[in-house]
């Protein structure tokens, strides 16, 4: 039981700590910055601030919060000594040895908004300023951040999520084109295979367009656009390489994670992949300030409907929809938002090697390409292309279907991939395969796309590239029992072992008569 | 931005890891079970569960889980070992070099309960049970804590209370006494030196009802009954030392923390804390789940009521006293509840030595003693006492005061206090005094509760026994500019520093013309 509190209270205090010696310890704390302080460790007493209070530590005008970890092993941490882990070691550059500061850290007055928050109350802009900022710097804990997303999850309006996502644009860098339309595109997710992206850009680019599209890693699912590119190309750039990659070819595909922008989403995004919170509100904060921070100023953004899609109905797809467009225009995007079918899977492959395969036999108009992602590439594509002043409208489809039939996307995903330089990695598929078979004949009425992603990712994917699912058959086709309906490919065999185990529990397909 | 997502998801894996040898670290991760593994593991792929994922280690038939930290430093964990922090070695009991199996840890059901408890569903008794279960068994990481707890700060009905509570009792010990009517008293807290039961309990005792008191330590206030008593003697028994002193003397002031009662409550409460969450649900779960595993049948609950105590108004204290009741009483309990003035602090000490210097003063009725402090001791003495069926209906406080004030109540504290044992800590009034003085001239209104713990608590208390703040002057006298309001005692110069700033920018008390 919480007694009366000083969490959160208007106490502002002098440093009163004092100096230690930096020892960086080569160990990972994930997101959270961590200090290792002996217990007694002579400039503050750690053992007191244990689990209520965190400690600032400074370096050379830079000064962090750290949640601070009692360590009484002289050999491992020194009373003189701070011991820091990474990430907190990396955030604040400091050298074997070197003088820092620790002091008992003030209460953050943004904690004070998350209690209202909690309380059920509505934050101001300012108060999410403040927030996004403290995120951005990683002075919450986890159990702070967590706190915050259900609070959010239980209770927060249009405008508060306008504000947030505006808030978390302004505590990171924002990225300037120069041209008056930048375009992008962008799915919430929650489909395997459905890697439009890659066919979307080269097309959009190869019309003329700019399209600097950053993209995420995959963060619960079995490949994030930036994955499935890393089979291609490098992905990894500075934000100088890829301008120049812009330049050059008017588009790029890299991963986000290099650039600054929208740090506060990155941290919320940690803490809400291992709750599994994933609320429209969150949604529209996190994917409207990354794209523009990345200076989009067009954007079509993809929303799949279907049982086992993210969004279940078109109920609730229109909510989303709605919140997508009232905050996008009030910050100024041209945004159009399509509500797609997410039914099944799209294409074949889930998992980055797949995948990739997949995208490269649609822009080589492979015969047994699989048609629903070339469909969907052309439809978005389209989209994004009306967009063009120049352009008839609703010619956008049409001009875009010509650019992939004529090879020019072809050309122009090959030149981005020579320009932003080779993959680092082996996409190569995993050797240890299983084909799951039909248990009934009939016909494949709809496959669940979160069992398949489950599967997928079980396997491996993507921290194993080439692991993943390829589907051998799609909603409509028929089968008999017995008949391969997807194989599992695999390096580890634990992983393996756990995908085949997840998929014959239950395949995900559903097979009528 | 999760997309389809594989946590919670019903995947039952076999255990595909491997034996690793433990490795014991002189290395406090506070609540949280933590495992540090090499990124080189020869047992599973750590990094592939990072932020996500627990571990599960089993070792002698005992599993825990563990949140994997990744170690690049072969001299602290090398690839073949498992570096084991506190408190997880403790739970495990592992020694040095023993051999211990790792695998990655199969998603907890109960975590699909928290993500319906985020989403707004009332969860039912099997639930909670689970949920206790897992929360005793230290089996949830502390953002999961974190969200189940703001969850259902936004919405639990009393239902869920009541099976909440039920719950928590069951997860751990019941302690049973050979009485039918075992007496009890708490306060919800929130009112400094409100430390009414080192005077209820001893005239209760001397009565001759049992009153086997267990109780908590402060969490974020400056004193909680625990680390008041233990000025005055030992508090850290175990059950059957406890039992051997109530055998003695009808009666104890024990630390509850020795024995196994409710454990999924310090869980939750050492998560509240730091978040600062003190719903009515959670107050209520927690009291009553610990009175109930301690063997209560006849609780008096003391609700103070004031603008700076918790709960802030009678419309409130209304509620919360309904809750307590309805909970209570379908569990057994039976249940007297009293709403009482908080409007300012109770007796003068404010801090472990300075509240036992008020209780003896009381009990030894000295002249100087505390009236408001005697007065309320006898108040609740009486309700408890009425619940004895030999005693007249409304002759409670009588009696009470009666065995105050012949020395029967001063014999008994003395009783149990030389069967607990001596005090094991140094309870001398921290040698740093500053007297806070009063602003204007007037008579004091009223004393702000949460600024005095919040000075009481940076002075050092509960951590330095005798550090506190002693109320010179209470609500009701006059004052003239200069005079002394209170005295702050310290023993650390930078906890004197910053408990004489926060008084200094508004001592807390309101003084009228």
């Amino acid at each position: 039981m919480n007694e009366s509190t000083s969490f959160g209270d208007p106490v502002q205090g002098p440093s009163t700590g004092g100096k230690l010696r930096a020892k960086p310890l080569r160990l990972d704390t994930f997101r959270e910055n961590v200090i290792l302080l002996s217990r007694d460790c002579t400039a503050l007493r750690p053992e007191r601030l244990r689990g209520v209070r965190k400690v600032e530590i400074s370096a050379r005008g830079v000064a962090m919060l750290a949640v601070p970890m009692l360590c009484d092993d002289p050999a491992l941490v020194s009373p003189g000594e701070a011991g820091i882990p990474e990430p907190l070691a990396r955030r604040l550059c400091v050298r074997d040895g070197e003088p820092v500061q620790v002091s008992p850290a003030s209460p953050l007055r943004t904690l004070e908004a998350v209690k209202a928050k909690v309380a059920g109350e509505s934050l101001s802009l300012a108060d999410y300023e403040a927030i996004a900022r403290d995120l951005a710097q990683h002075r919450w804990s986890d159990i702070e951040i967590s706190a915050f997303l259900v609070a959010c999850a239980s209770f927060m309006t249009a405008d508060e999520t306008l504000d947030l996502t505006r808030a978390m644009v302004a505590a990171g860098d924002r990225l300037t084109w120069d041209r008056d339309l930048v375009a992008d595109k962008h799915c919430i997710g929650g489909i395997p295979g459905n890697r439009t992206s890659l066919i979307v850009a080269p097309i959009v680019a190869a019309h003329g367009l700019l399209i600097p599209k950053t993209s995420s890693r995959a963060i619960t699912s079995p490949a994030g656009t930036a994955d499935t590119m890393e089979v291609l190309a490098r992905v990894d750039l500075t934000e100088p390489e890829m301008r120049a990659v812009v330049e050059q070819c008017g588009g790029c595909i890299v991963w986000g994670g290099r650039v600054n922008l929208s740090p506060a989403d990155d941290v919320l995004i940690s803490v809400e992949r291992p709750l599994s919170i994933d609320t429209p509100e969150q949604m529209v904060a996190s994917i409207l300030s990354k794209k523009l921070a990345a200076g989009a100023t067009n954007l079509v953004l993809d929303i799949p409907v279907g049982p086992t899609a993210k969004v279940r109905d078109r109920r609730a797809a229109l909510r989303l929809k709605k919140l997508f467009e009232y905050v996008g225009r009030r910050l100024g995007l041209d945004l159009q938002v399509l509500v797609t079918d997410g039914g099944q899977p799209i294409g074949r492959g889930v998992g980055p090697a797949l995948e990739a395969r997949d995208v490269l036999a649609v822009l080589r108009r492979d015969a047994d390409a699989p048609q629903d992602l070339r469909e969907k590439g052309i439809m978005l594509a389209g989209a994004v292309l009306e967009s063009d002043p120049a352009l008839a409208g609703g010619s956008g489809a049409a001009r875009a279907r010509e650019l992939l039939d004529n090879g020019a996307a072809l050309a122009k995903l090959e030149q981005i991939i020579a320009a932003q330089g080779p993959s680092p990695i082996d996409g190569r598929l995993g050797p240890l395969a299983h084909e799951v078979t039909a248990r009934r004949s009939g016909k494949v009425e709809a496959i669940d796309c979160l069992k398949i992603a489950t599967v997928a990712r079980l396997s491996g994917a993507p921290t194993d590239p080439g692991a993943g699912v390829d589907l051998l058959v799609k909603a409509g086709d028929t089968v008999r029992v017995g008949d391969p309906l997807y194989r599992i490919h695999a390096f580890e065999p634990s992983d393996f072992g756990f995908a085949i185990e997840a998929a014959g529990e239950d395949p995900g397909y559903r097979i009528g008569t």
